[in-house]
Parts: structure tokens; sequence; C-alpha cells
């Protein structure tokens, strides 16, 4: 019943660090125990649809090089498609995957054939899934690849295109639903603009806001559980997106009472790209509440456009991971790895080996992660750090009982005069090298 | 009476754009009539004491390059560096000035002489204002040069530090009411971190929102009219500020609830080094409401840090005037150079004719941008742009009238379609050279 | 004869300053005389095929936005194609074109068919020459789209590659001579690495000299007296890109010893890629005696790929032509516009505007900096700052007529202690803005 | 007969993986044999006055955090900054140090006090190194701090700089010669300039060819037989520093037919300013014939200046230290830290901590580098990759016996088709990941 496409081949199996075999996990044990929980229920991964089967090899300078037979503009590709991903899925043994409509099946003449041909393939992924074991962990619309959403989706000047992107989130919604995913992704690729000569910010910021409040209003009214996730970027294909980072999600949201209803889905690429590190992202998002989901892939660290690559830094895998048991963990969320094959990485096996190393890369840093969590290796020196906030002046200054007259009395009346201490910095660098 | 410093030199005077003498204005005239004001009052130029008279020309490779006779720790270099800056003013006939404590008396042995010598300053400036006329745009703190500092201010894990920085903060309010600024600054060089290793972004997050809401009753309480400003900065010198970016800080306000307590202070470069335009942040506070005043020092597009130069390319500041000025204007806030000379430039003149230039520069902006305004040139396409929004069914949408289901029902009923139309950018950009 | 794809329009005129006409130019008169030279003959503009013809309109995130009647892949799309171009040419007045093989004709089923169909369109191009007395600037292979190339042309690991990129540059030197092109260009797209774990840098540099040297070889064996261009690019698509700025190509040409034979084609936006000001790469190829031509297409300054825009700001091309006139202006080289549309700018209009606008922005800088030279007001300064090296002894020792024993020797005996001395850049920058 | 400094501490030693001890190497064991070669060996680590010594903790918007006994303006602090310096060389077991001018002696009133100074220091220098064994690595000169060179040494507008720059050089060679150091290193942080319009590019790269030959000369005189090396930078402090990166440095030799006589220094971080991975320029000079030494400081990714950090991250190391291996390894260069602790690390220990971890990162690194040597793990794919470069007609071709009119027509005889092979790069990568 195989398509035949990956060849002769075994489902992946975890070998052990020791392992040359390139079709093998070295890493990753989906039932080790890890804090006591399952290492494939920590990592929740998902293998995304869009770069993985439906990217052909281009770039900016260059056309296709990836030459799968199931692309095509019609529905029996389609069905090719979903057929290899889905033997892709098992071989790897993830328990998650995800997709844009646009990936799964081709544009139809009208929306209404769109939705159609979308419903459709949802039926054969239902059946997918019951065999599998394979569950979604999102669905997504494109609203950004056709021409139609050049200027914008929910921000464009024209209220029929915010018309066709909400017709069509719904429909991608309700798939979503059917399939049980488990969260709804909002990646505005081209909210945003290419200048500010034509644009109205503050008119397409409430048009984003309208939107994204019919969606959640939508959720609710069918009673979709999942979490509806956005994905913050700075920019590409837009000069400026306005989902730019978590802090200015967070804005938006707040700006729209959406705080509780809505959380972020971080990439680690794009987090590089506005100028971040992952780790921050991912922290500030957890301070802020809005931890949902990440997107696992990497930036090259000497390009300024998504480079979309499998990440292969353990030490950076460790310190992102940190951030999200920190923050306790996936919920709905999980580890998509939105990534694509270099361009140059035409054979079948190049797609598992990719994702074979990706995964164990990010297994190695949660493993890691866990342990430095485990021994306090962070958090005590931390809590050093921050002790003098625990006494009683200290306290009644953050919890608001004092006026910054009372405190200014204050310090001429004890003569204070701080000393500062050393950050260590380099001790902690150090201590995460224990790890990792 | 002259200190000398500049020799024997008239105050700089407007020539007309064919003048070559460059101790003149080509295009500054205060009193032009520009849209029913002078000049004067709508760029509203401040000349910063930090830049101006406190950097010795040193940078991280090197130290001090200006000899300046008022450079030193004592309370008659300072005497003399403020007959030296006033003189400056009035020879350059800005309307008014900005310090930073740090800037214009020497630190003393602790806080209480520390604040005394500050007082005895805003003695002398209290004169010195009354005889030239020149006001304080705004004071400000300096809560980033002195090692007690190097953790963080408001953020520091060290409440005396915290607490030190409050009582500063309210000594230079103080100050600044009492030379009636009309806003007090804040920048938070050192709210931030080196590494996430040691960092409670949450707590270091509450610990900002505490300070900031302290500040803002304390000038309630005083009864001091003048507008809080922060100032954004991404990084630089830590590693990651927590005033990122407006959005960054809007969010911030929202979340502490004094988005209408609060404005923000822009510096382009700033926003270069966050990855904006300058236009974009004007634009993005303007559609926030939030905007305050504009901190006039540019960096160098090939430069990863903040270069804090004089402006000088002409169409950049015709946008972003064109930005101030579709905002209403400026109300408190005003057109500060904290810029510093290149650390090559010490001849005293260097400083006269960086200013002259600089503020030529923004009047031949604002006066473009000001055109461009009165004759619609882009006011109108972006009116036809998003004439679709007037719309009844659309009108209805943006409101909140219907739901998702309702929107994707007449998409489908209707055959919507929409097809995409020209952004015209190059046609904008064209017009916009009509102008500069 | 009009194909009628720019309608019912009259060849663009010069209007002067004051015109708003869209469809006029404002600075260029082609015959106006500066420095004794038309405006023609000094800017010598091209319309590159590439963008304003064989691009869709396509990003990374979204496919075509254009839809031109001459999209397809059968010649006669190629020879409307050419009917447009032309058309557009004649009605923009300038005096050059560029092109790759594959923006003119489509591919063949083999390399003999691919070059037979360049050499059909190349007829059709003598002719339309001959008529309109449009000129080839430049032709060049495109080495970088189709799949065969992903791993390099020159540099590719596969030497048929390299035969068949050599094969490829023939025909298109060929095709250029015949139409009398006055250069011929080579941008290496694809040579340079995606990884250098599969890269041998030392080998793919020995190949791209091999390559570099053939070419030169054939030129002369042929008795072509176009200049051979590199074109310098850091990166994108490739990680790192061979020829990545105008200092790296310098260093390869004198490894070769070919730096008599190929001189560089420099473009701002890739001079932007590279950390550097498009000036500086223009002083720089100058000082070095490589000074070619140049594609005037800027880089967003917030953007981290290659966004090939049409240039909009005088105060840059002042800046950018300064640096053209002091290396003696173009010889064979001209001012090529590689220039993409913006994707949403669909009408055919935008086209004619986008490359108007350009024209004039580019005449304005060239008239500035014309004046700028004529007045000698920046040679001025210049000669005044270094005027210390005419002095005998500094003259001595930059003639390597004086050890470094014998210049210690005279420090310590004249007891040398050299004083600084302005660099009076805000000053200068002041003088330039007196011209824009 | 210790300072005190660091407190009642033993040397550090090497306790192995497990150890906790922040005081122990955890894979730097100096003796242990990789390759047949002393670990110490290979990595020939070096400490650098620098920062570790001089550097006070400022930056540009902070003053001096760091308390040191020895800071101070007189030759006692001097003698005590050696002291310490030596007893921690001793302490971390380093086999070399560096050091310019600048760090070791103040500033004497005049040229000749202050290369009396620096004999005198060099003159306890000698004593120490004869006890504790530990050797110069390299010396250099500050060319850069005092204000004299504010507009550059060799490269200033005054000849008297450049003499003035010339006779400290020649003292710094002779101090580095008589102390047996085995470089000399030229970092020209003010080689370059702020802005173009004051700046005459041709003129002052030929002062700087010519500074440099006179340099070489010199070294050949006296018979120094240490290698004299060139530290690429592309900027900060200068907005352009004429020393970009490697491939700058290249051409600029072979223009003054210095290539056989010069090498480069690599710092990590220089090559990450200027848009570079480090194993690139490491690669790079190997390619190139230039490969001298390394810096290893690395920059913050997410920075736009020189943060000059002690490394952390092993997997760079690694890939790093694999160029060195493939490059032979060094012969007269070595790993010296240029780095900085953070400016909040005010402990003694830290000091040490830093150097350690630094210190067992590079070796982590270095021997996984060792291993994927020995298993040729990248070796073979790469050499499998260009195999096809063996056949006789590619040889044929790259030796030069072949015109491009000649490979045309095999091109067509043959009916050439090249087919793209995957080019495996994450395979690769993850082959990377089993040694790290």
């Amino acid at each position: 019943m195989s398509t035949g496409f990956f060849g002769d081949i075994e489902p992946i199996r975890y070998e052990g660090p020791e392992s040359t075999n390139p079709l093998a996990y070295r890493f990753y044990d989906p039932d080790e125990i890890v804090q006591g929980k399952r290492l494939e229920d920590h990592l929740r991964f998902a293998v995304a649809y869009w770069h993985s089967f439906a990217w052909p090899g281009g770039d900016p300078f260059g056309g296709q090089t990836f030459e799968r037979p199931w692309f095509g503009d019609d529905m029996d590709k389609a069905r090719l498609k979903a057929d290899v991903a889905f033997e892709m899925f098992s071989l790897l043994g993830v328990p998650y995957y995800c997709f844009h409509d646009a990936d799964v099946r081709p544009e139809g003449k009208n929306f209404a054939e769109s939705a159609a041909r979308l419903d459709e393939i949802a039926g054969i992924f239902e059946k997918k899934q019951a065999q599998s074991g394979v569950k979604l962990l999102w669905g997504t619309a494109n609203l950004f690849s056709h021409r139609r959403y050049m200027a914008g989706a929910a921000t464009n000047p024209d209220p029929e295109v915010f018309a066709y992107a909400a017709a069509t989130v719904k429909s991608c919604i309700d798939v979503t639903r059917r399939l049980e995913g488990e969260n709804y992704v909002l990646w505005g690729g081209r909210e945003g603009y290419e200048t500010l000569l034509n644009t109205d910010m503050k008119r397409e910021r409430e048009q984003a806001g309208r939107f994204l409040s019919m969606v959640v209003d939508y959720k609710h009214s069918i009673g979709f559980r999942g979490t509806i996730l956005i994905e913050p970027k700075p920019q590409e294909p837009t000069k400026h997106q306005y989902d730019y980072d978590v802090a200015t999600v967070y804005g938006f949201l707040k700006d729209f009472g959406l705080e509780n209803e809505v959380k972020v889905n971080i990439e680690q690429g794009h987090a590089i790209l506005a100028g971040h590190s992952f780790e921050h992202e991912l922290a500030l998002a957890a301070a802020l509440g809005i931890f949902g989901s990440i997107d696992m892939n990497r930036n090259d660290y000497q390009s300024g456009w998504d480079t979309d690559q499998f990440p292969n830094n353990v030490p950076e895998m460790a310190l992102a991971y940190y951030q999200v048991l920190l923050a306790g963990g996936f919920t709905t969320g999980g580890t998509n790895f939105d990534a694509k094959l270099r361009r140059q990485s035409l054979d079948p096996q190049d797609l598992l080996i990719a994702h074979i190393g990706a995964m164990d890369c990010c297994a190695r840093g949660l493993k890691a992660a866990a342990r430095m969590i485990d021994d306090k290796a962070l958090i005590r020196p931390l809590e050093e750090r921050y002790a003098g906030w625990n006494g009683e002046e200290a306290n009644a200054m953050l919890a608001g009982r004092r006026t910054l007259e009372q405190v200014a009395e204050r310090v001429v009346k004890d003569g204070i005069e701080p000393q500062p201490r050393s950050g260590r910095q380099e001790y902690l660098e150090n201590v995460v090298n224990r790890y990792v």
C-alpha cells in the first residue's frame, strides 16, 4: 500500500547516542520518561505540509528543484500527496501534523469549489488519522500566496478581500474542528505594508482587530475548543508585518481585549529576524501569559530573510526548551517543523533525514533543559540574585504601598548607597555547558 | 559677558536658500508661517546638554577627543558649562533645551549632595531661562552611567537600586517642574538584560510597571502638568531593552493601565536599530494615541550601534514631519537634537554648524510635509484606496455587526471574487519627490 | 503598430521641475549640457528586461501578480515581449537596454534549441535596434534560475554543469557581440555555497578563476571589444556568494591576473546588503581601477534581502554620481535599472512611472554632483586636509625612501607630537545639502 | 608572593567532564594527545591583557564598573597589573599571553617617555616569562585610543601621525622580538573613515600599503622571525575599516605584493560583524594561504557592535577548529581570548571562570573536530561530491587546456544535460551533531 516514494524503508527507531545510522534516532526515544512525562508528550512533534510537501524548491532567483510525483493542480495529485505525507508521518513516528488549506488541495475556480475540495481532502485526512493515530496539531488558511491577498487579507484596503479571507478562515476552522485539531493558527504574511505612503495603519489595525474578534467569536459559537494562535513575524514578504514580535502582538491583543483568547506560535527564525533570540520570545510570551506553541525553524544568522532551516544547534534548543519547561510545557501547543529542506536536498531520504536530525536535536535540548531544571542549576542563582526583593520594604514598594516621595525620603534618611554585585554571566554560561 | 568659547560670532540668522554662509540658516526662518503657525512653533527645536556639552568624544575604542574648558568634576566647571550652553542656545535661537541631571552637575559624594548640586544648578538655569527666553523642553535623570545602575535602575535585582533611582527621578521631576519643563522623559538604558540566564523578565517587568506608576502618581500629586515620555530603544547598552520600540511600549502601558498617562519620545536612530523606519514609529505612535516628542538623531544605516548623528537627509525628514503633522503636530513635545558631533569635529564652530545644518534639514522637511498635506498629494490617493470601506456592508463588518458565518455566506452567495488593484507605490514615491 | 499595452500614450518628454504630469520628466532633459556633455551621455540609462518584462510579481510567499499578455513559454510570447519592451524603451527615450538569455527566449528542450531560440530573438533585436536607435548596454547569461545550476555554474561540483555554463556564456557573448553590446556581465548568483560542510572553497574558487579566464580569452579571440563586468553581491540566493563585494572581487581578479581585464557592475542594493554604502563601493572600485557600470536598484534599509527597488532618494543619488564623475564618468558602462516594480504595482503605467521617477532622481543627483565638482565644494576641503602630505619628508616616507627606523628616529629627534584637527563632517554634510 | 587578588586559590586543573567544580577544566587536559599532539600544543591558548586587565568595564552609556587595584596612571600600578596578570596566566596554565603597549604601561608625556616605559615593563615581562614559562604569542601597538589617532594612524591625513605611528610600531616590534613573541599583530581600528566626504580612499590605501611594507622590511632588517598578522574588522569604531574581512585584506596584500609576508588573525566577532560565519573566514584564509591565528571572542548574534564575549557554543567551536585543523593547525598562531568579561562580572573569580569556560569550550570543539577528521566524516562525502572533476576532460578544462569554444562544442556534440544531485546539507549537519 506504500506509495514507494521513500523506497524500501523501515520506520525510524531509537538506537541510542552511539548509533551512526542516519535513519535512526539517537536521542529521541518517544517513551523515555522525563520529569514524569513521555518525551513524545513533552515535545509533541508535528510535521508541516507546507514546506515538506508543497514547496517546490524555488527561491527568488530560481524555480523548482524538487520533482515530486504529487506536484500538480488536480485532486489526484492532492490525494497522492496525502498518501506520501501520512506515510512519512508514520515512518517518523510523529504524533502530529499541520497544514494550510492551500497545501492540501488545489485552488478551485471560485471560493465554493476551493472549500469543497478542502472538505474532500478533510474526509481523506479523517480516515488517515484514524488509521495512523497521527493527529492534527493545527490547521490554518493560506491568506498570502494568491494575488488577491497581495495587499493584505484582513488588512486589505478592499473589504471584499476581507470578506473572502473571513470566509476562507471559517472554512479552515470548520475543517480543523472536524479533524479535532488542537489549535488554529493565523500567520499574517500580508498583514502589513510595503510603503506607508499608501497605508492607513490605524485603519488597518482596526480591520485586523475586528477580523480576529470575529474569529474568536466564531470559535466559541461552534464550540471549537482549540487554541487560536497568532504567529509573529517582523517582515517578509511585507516590509513591515503588523504581528512583528511577541511584544507587538501582546499590545494588539490587549487593545482588542483578546489577551485571554489568543496565544502565540513562536518561530525561531522569526524571532531572529525581529532582532530577538528565540528564548527571549519564549520567555516574554510566558511572562505575558500568551505562550502557545512553537515552529522550530531556525534562521541562518548570516541571512536577512527567512531561511526556515531545520534546527541543528543543540545548545540553542536547550535554552529554548528551558523556557518552554519553565512556562509549564506545552498544553495544546507543540513543536512544529515548518522547516524547509535546502533547495539542493533533492532526495526523498533528505526529507526523512532532516526531520530525524531536527527531532534528535530537540530531544537532546529538552532533556538538557529538564536536567537544568531538576538541578535548579540556573534557578537557584536566580533566586539568590533577586532575594533582596523578599524584604519587607522592598515588598511594600513593589506592592504599591509606597509613594515616590516616601521612597526618596528613605534614601536620604538611611543614606542608601547601593553596591553593585556580579551578574555572573560567564559562570551561568558555563553551567549551561555542563548540560549540553 | 560672553565666555568667548565660540569666538566673535553673531547670532545665526536666516539668509535664505541661496546663502552659502555656513553660519546662517537657509531654510529655518522661525517666523515663517506654515499652515497658519510660525515655523518655530511647529518645530519646537531643543538642544540637548547630553551630547553637545557633556560627551567628551569617547567611543569604545578611544578616549576623549574634545577639550572643553568646562570638563571636570567641580561645580565651577558646571557653571561654566551652563554659561556656554545658554550662549549657544541664544546664538542658535532655539526655543528649548533638555538635560539629564548628570549632564549639568557633578555627582556628589552621596544622594543628598547630588540632589543639592542639581538644585543649585536649577537656580542658575532659572535665571538664564528668564534672561534668554529659552525654555526647558524636558528634564530627565541619568539612570544608566553610574555603576550602581549596571544591572538596571527600576528593574535592578537589588531593591535598593530601585529606591535610589526613584529618589533620583523625584529630584529630577521636582527640578523639571521648577524650571517649567513641558515634559519629563524616561529612557531606560539599563532596563533590560545582558543574558536571560540571570534574568527574571516577568518580575523585572513588574518592577518597571510599578516604578512608572509611582512616577505618574507623583506627577499628579505635585501638580506637574508636563507629559511623561518614554523613549524606546531596542538595545545598547543592554542586549535587550524592555522599551524596545513603540509597539512594545504600548503593550507595556496597556498592561499597567498607563496608556493615557504616558507618551513616547521617538528617536530616529533607535527606530532604525529596532528594524523600523522613523516614519513607521511616528505613524504607529499616532495610531495608538501615544505620540509625544522626537529626538532627531539619525543612525548610520551601515552601523549596528547608536551613532546619534545630526540628521542630514531631507527626504527622510519630510516623511517624518509628514507623520508629525498628520498626527496634529507637537503639543508639549518638540524636536530635540540628542545628537553628537562626530568625534573628530573638534572645533567650537562644528557644534554650531551641526545644529544649523540639522535645523535647516528639519525645516526643509517640515515645509515639504506641510505642502504635501495642503495639496492632499498623498491623502487623496489614500482615501481612494480605502474607499470601498465606506460601503454599507463593509461598514457593518468593521463595526462588528457581522459574524464570520454571515460574511462567509455572503461570499458564497454573491460569488465574491476580489480583483487586486495597483498599490501605486512608485507613483506615490514620485509625488513625494515633487516636494523635496 | 503599437501593441497597445501602454494604451494611448505619447513619448515621455521633459517638462521641467514645476510639472506635475506623472508621465513627464521634471529633471531629465537628455539634451541638457552638463560639464560639456549631454545628460543622456552622462547617465547612459538602460532598462533591464529581467525585472521589467520577465518577472511575474512573485516572492517567496506568493505567486504571480502581474498579468502580462507576453507571459508564456513559446516563441510567440517572446516576440510580443520584445515588441512591448522596445515600445517602452522608445516611450521612455532611453538609449540602452540589457538582458539575460532567459529573459528573452523560452528555454529549449536542450542546449542547442535554447541557443537557436536566442539567435532568433537576436535577429529581431537587431532590427528593432536599427529602427529605434536603442542600443544594447550589456548582455548576460542566466546561470542561476534553472535547477541544473542549483549548486553553482562555474563553481558546480559537477564539471558537466561547468561545461554547460561555459557553452551558455559563449552563446550569450556571441549574441552580445552581434548586437554590438558595450559590455558583457557575469552575476554569479549561485557561485557561492549554502553550507561549508559540503563545499571545497579553494577548489570552487579555482573553477571560478578558470571560467573567467576562459571568458576573457574568448572575448579576445573573437575581437569582442565590450568590457567584461562582474556584478558583486554578498549573498542571496546563496548563503555566501564568492563575488561578495568590490574588495572581494578585486582580490579574486588579482589572484588570477585579471584585474586589467574585468571591471565591476555595482548595484546599490547589493552594496547595502554587503554592509557598505553605494558610494563606498563606487569610490573603492574607482580607487582600485575596476569601476565599470552601475545597477541602480536600491535596497530597503529595513529589509535583509534584495528588494531591487527603483531609486527615490535624491541625496543618495547625488553622492553616487559624485563618485562616478570623480572617477571620470562612464566609458562603456551606464545606469541600468535592474529594478522591479513593487509586486502590487499592476498597471502598465506603473512600469513607465517607476522608470520616469527613477530617471528623474538620477538626473537630479547627477546634476547636483556636477555642480559640487564644478564648485570644488568638497574637493577643496579635501585637498586642504591632506596638504601635509605635500611636504618633502612626508613624500619621502610615502615614496618608500624612509625606513621604519629612520622615521622613528625623526619622531624622537624632532619631538613630534601631532595635534588632531577637526574632520568637519557636519560642515561637509551641510555643503552637500546646498546642492540637493 | 601572590598579590592576593584572586584570593586563596589553587591552579586550575583538569577534572574531567563529570566535574561540577566551576574552577576546574572539564575538557581541557593540556596533556591529552589528539592526532599525535598535546592539546596544549594544538590550542596554544593566550590571554589578552587588553580586555582582561586594562578594560575598566565601560561602555558608551556608562563608566567604569570594575575596581581593580592596578587601575591608575603610574608605573607602580603597571607593575602590579603585571603581577596579577602573570598570576592569572599561571593559575589558568595558559602557555601564552598577548598585549598592546598601552595595556601594559601608562602613556608618557611624549613618545620617548612612552617608549622608555614600555622597555621597563618589557624587562619585567622578561623575568616573569622566565619564571613562569609563559610565552608571548604576540605584541601589538595601540594605534586607536589616543586622540592623535582619531583620524587614522597609517591612514591619517597628517603625515606626522603616520610618523608617530611608525615609531610606535617600531618600538613595539622591538619589544616583541626581545620577548621572543611569535607574531606581531596590526589591528587598524582607526584605519578607515567616518565619512567619504572628507576621505581620499585611494590615497589612504596607499599610505596603508606603504606603512605595512615598512613594517615588513623592518622585521626582516632586524631578523625578527615572528609572523606579521593583520586582524580584519569591518567597522567600529570607524564607519568603515579598510581591513574589512579576510577577502579584503587578501586583495590589499596582493596589491602591495605582501601576500607571502603577512597573514591574518581572525576574530569570531569580527567575522560576524562582517556578515560571515567564523568558519567562513577561517576556510577562506586557508584557501588563500594567509591563515595565521585566531581571536576567540564571539559576538552576540543580536547585537550590531563588537560584544567581544567569551565563546560558549561548542558546535560553533567545533566547526571553527575543524577549519583550523584542515588548514594544518596553528604554526606561530594560537587561540587568543581578546574577550571581555561582561560589565557586570565584577568579581575576581569571574575573570578565571570566563577563561575556564571558554578554554573548555574550545577544547571540546577541537576534540570533536579532530574526530570528524579522523573519521573522514565530512571529507569522504566532500570527495564524492567533487569526484567528477577527476575525469580527464574535466581536468583539461580546469587546467586551462580547453577554450570556451571547445567546451561549447562538446556540450552540443555530446548533448550534455547535467542532472542535479542532492547537496545533502541536512545529512551533513546531522553528522556534525554526532561529534559535538
